[in-house]
């Protein structure tokens, strides 16, 4: 029987005697590796915060205490001590235990969404409102060094500082966001780790408690018990090392075993791979080039880039705001920024892209990794919005590739553009065979001609292949229908709009949300000239999508072959 | 003859003998009081901005090095001093001179977009591109102490930290934002200027130099030659006094005549003072509803709320991204937060109300004023952004009042809603008398009914008295149309979607971009099934608007009673 067994909750954690818990620390630490190599998912950042997350349900009474995680998936331990370490066999599976914090799992779990840098403005309003009840419950919130980089973070310092309720900032630090942490403030804690001098949390009148190591409990215990009594916002700094006590993780240079991937799970090149590659052969010919990332260089495919051109890549932290509006700086300059961001991620920095790069006509790309759906790590990541966001930006060119081919050749035409913003969206999945296309109409390529077509699939971007499935399949129930890539989705092009006109049942089938979508502008366009064509938007819902893997999420939805030979089927039923 | 008539560009301020300074100062004050007085404008930061605007001209060469000003209200001396004192006389009026920098009037120019915080990460792209080409041109941010508030700032501040290129950061202290500047940081350049400490900024690795008296021409001089031979980053703390030297302005306890309005200019209670009084009439009734503003509490109405309910209203500094996600914690304890915001700033932190509001389906109310054509503040002030991004937003309901008794109802009706957010917005203009309904069918208030229309107007918000004017011209015309307003404009009611498809001809006018609007949905839901109804979505092109009076923009884009008419009888006419 191990003491992990024993722990259904934190009252449990509490009970220990302090000499047990470096063995608890211990077993928890096996577990992790055990279950997370078997079903995927963060490890490093989990690895570094076991003893921290014990310390922190030692000394405060979650849920009474609000305990917030900012960038929630370094709240395994905190599953693991709040009775969930049964369900781990479930890791990220559909129906199963979420990546982040979950409220319908557990009354511990306060914060869904997983969005860096997020957490000190949540306790911001839970104080305030506490405060304001007369309340003496306290907020403790969570924080890596590089969430610390994200804007949203100082903004909220900047309101703690003058709160008056007991707010514990533990700022978990590694070092490291997914890559080291950049600029001056990594500079500055690094300053602190090695002898306390005045902090700029003091700067700014927030108490700093530390540096405390962030692998001894009874250190951590009792800084927590230090800060708690200040009763108003302090700032605890936890000295911690991402992937601690797992060999290959501290020994993995690159991300401490940052995330590690299903077992047997792979495949073959990815849109990544793709752009990785294409991005160095056009950073090659094209001198100002230069790329921007917001802490992602590996997972955005610039490692090959920097490597070549070290002095033509800049990770600014986890800055979205920042990264675009850096970028426009770079363009004013005269050079070519390429911003590699994850979709879902790129939403951080809306008005940016707008005010910044938009209304300066200045040639910056953006390139979306994660586009659609993303899988395992649930509905904060689903890259669902931007091909909805972009479109209403003036002057901005959006791209979904098909193919790998059409990567390559679409970022070749984004970064020809010179007179304003452009965009190339792309999943997280392996690529797949190039998709030739018959002949191109204006900026259109189709795919599969039927002269007597009783419909058009408008295959946006990665569901070409679905979509030419499917009308292999509805050639064989005798309804044939004719497949385009539109290449360039927003803004609409005049060449989509004709062919569309041309057909009675018009079905876009779209891996985003369907407000907004091309199936929408399309059906915009014709409704003015009233055409009699019906135009379907085959999307995704308005709605947050829970975690599962791309093709579960996809095939929930009618987004494959099946699906939409389903539909074609209805909606022809419908109105024959 | 003045000593300012004879300024043509910066050459001649450097011209100019130092002893020749004061007078100089003093002859720009006088010329923008008189000119602003007249024009309306922005008077108090640029009062307080005269010598700190002259030194910069004389220590740096502009535009060879490129100088960038934050929020751009604070550039009427850079204005005057690069040749652009005789168009004053346009200052703000359409084709005249714009508030703001404008490349298009002048190479000084380089930002045109005046939302805050952008200055340090335009500086920092702008330095790297530099940097990389081996120039060793100059860069100087002028940055407020309120917009050091915006967490673009700190993203910015962290990455300068490590730039190794000569870029002076003028800290433009005078305490304030709008409103006096709030949180830690306030605390912290008060406590600079009373006397040198270890700064946040050298915490984070730039030097400091300063505090200098930002209104003595001769120590901004030497403390900015001081910056630049750093040859790198660096920060100049300037200490100036909003209104300095006009004693209305000085004197002015709200906000230094921040902003003054040209004169003749005014006319009855406006949207805000609408929410203003109704927002405090539902705080008496519900003690769990309290207000967020991002440092506007005066111009979004909220002082009524705050002289009553001082504990109830959070200025959380210029940090929108904070202020939604500190409301999203709000409601996470059990309160009803409204925040407060100008349309165009609420773009900045769209992430923040998909995932950490929407996403936990909390009970937020975003109250959106200045939401359509703002007018004289040009293309980064125009709230014609939030009606295609809300939209999006899985679950948040969007409402458009058209008039007083509407706006008192729809935020009635918004803040009784428990399961997620919601959102109000109306525009920068008086309010005009209330329109009575002839009907309510679902959602939807039927405004005109004609039993033989011909079409359907959809009047959005304020655009309802237009719409019913156009209606009574073309019934001169014998060709009758009826009139709804759909009160809440997404997600899209069934009722309007019903309504619509007993019309032929349905045009949607809207005050906001046409791409994503309501005409735009409605087609969408339409199309599905082969409506034979034509939808026209008339709206704002998708574009950056310039300044001008709100009357003449809308005019400009026929969204007034002779345009909606005009627009109608083409319509019907092309299709007869």
């Amino acid at each position: 029987m191990t003491l992990l067994a024993a722990i259904a909750g934190p009252g449990d954690v509490r009970a220990l005697p302090s000499s047990a818990l470096p063995v608890l620390a211990g077993e928890i630490r096996r577990f992790l590796v055990e279950r997370v190599s078997r079903a995927g998912g963060h490890l490093g950042p989990n690895l570094g915060a076991v003893e921290l997350t014990i310390a922190l349900h030692r000394v405060f009474d979650s849920p009474n205490d609000v305990v917030l995680f900012d960038t929630g998936h370094q709240a395994y331990v905190h599953k693991v001590l709040t009775g969930r370490a049964a369900e781990f066999e479930t890791l990220r599976r559909a129906g199963g235990l979420s990546g982040y914090p979950s409220a319908a799992e557990s009354p511990h779990d306060v914060i869904e969404n997983s969005h860096a840098s997020t957490a000190l403005s949540y306790a911001d309003g839970v104080a305030k409102a506490l405060r304001l009840k007369g309340s003496s419950r306290r907020v403790v919130a969570v924080i890596g060094d590089g969430a610390l980089t994200g804007g949203m973070a100082w903004e909220a310092l900047n309101n703690l500082a003058v709160l008056e309720h007991p707010v514990v900032v533990v700022l978990n630090d590694n070092g490291r966001s997914y890559a080291p942490t950049t600029g001056g403030l990594a500079a500055h804690l690094g300053s602190l780790r090695e002898g306390r001098r005045r902090t700029v949390f003091e700067a700014l009148g927030l108490p700093y408690v530390g540096p405390v190591d962030g692998h001894d409990v009874d250190a951590l215990e009792s800084a927590f018990v230090e800060a708690a009594a200040y009763g108003r916002p302090v700032v605890v700094h936890c000295v911690t090392r991402k992937g601690k006590g797992y060999q290959p993780a501290e020994d993995d240079p690159a991300d401490c075993l940052h995330a590690v991937s299903a077992a047997g799970s792979g495949g073959g090149a990815t849109w990544t791979d793709v752009f990785g590659a294409e991005i160095v052969s056009l950073g090659a010919q094209r001198p100002d080039l230069v790329c921007v990332t917001a802490a992602m260089r590996g997972p955005t495919g610039l490692d090959a880039f920097a490597t070549r051109f070290p002095s033509r890549v800049f990770d600014v932290g986890i800055a979205e705001q920042h990264a675009v509006t850096s970028a426009a700086g770079l363009a004013m300059a005269g050079l070519h920024p390429v911003v590699a961001v994850y979709s879902t991620f790129l939403s951080r920095a809306f008005d940016q892209v707008l005010l910044d790069v938009a209304l300066h006509r200045l040639p910056v790309t953006f390139v979306l990794d994660r586009a659609g759906v993303t899988g395992p790590d649930g509905p904060s990541h689903h890259g669902m919005w931007d091909a909805s966001l972009l479109p209403v930006v003036p002057g901005l060119r959006l791209a979904a590739p098909r193919d790998a081919a059409r990567l390559r050749e679409l970022l070749g035409e984004a970064v020809a553009v010179a007179d304003g913003p452009t965009a190339v969206r792309y999943p997280k999945s392996s690529v797949g065979p190039d998709i030739p296309a018959l002949r191109r109409e204006g900026k259109v390529d189709v795919l599969r001609y039927e002269p007597d077509a009783v419909g058009l699939l408008i295959a946006v971007g990665p569901m070409a292949s679905a979509c030419l499935e499917a009308a292999e399949e509805l050639a064989g129930h005798g309804v044939p229908v004719t497949v385009v890539d539109p290449r360039w989705i927003a803004p609409l092009d005049p060449s989509l709009v004709k062919i569309a006109g041309e057909h009675r049942l018009v079905l876009a089938v779209e891996d985003t949300t369907a407000v907004g979508a091309l199936g929408g502008r399309l059906a915009q366009a014709l409704a003015v000239v009233g055409a009699p064509t019906r135009v379907g938007t085959f999307a995704l819902p308005s709605s947050f999508l829970p975690h599962g893997s791309r093709a579960e999420i996809l095939r929930a939805h009618g987004l494959d072959a099946a699906g939409i030979t389903t539909t074609v089927l209805k909606r022809l039923k419908e109105h024959s």
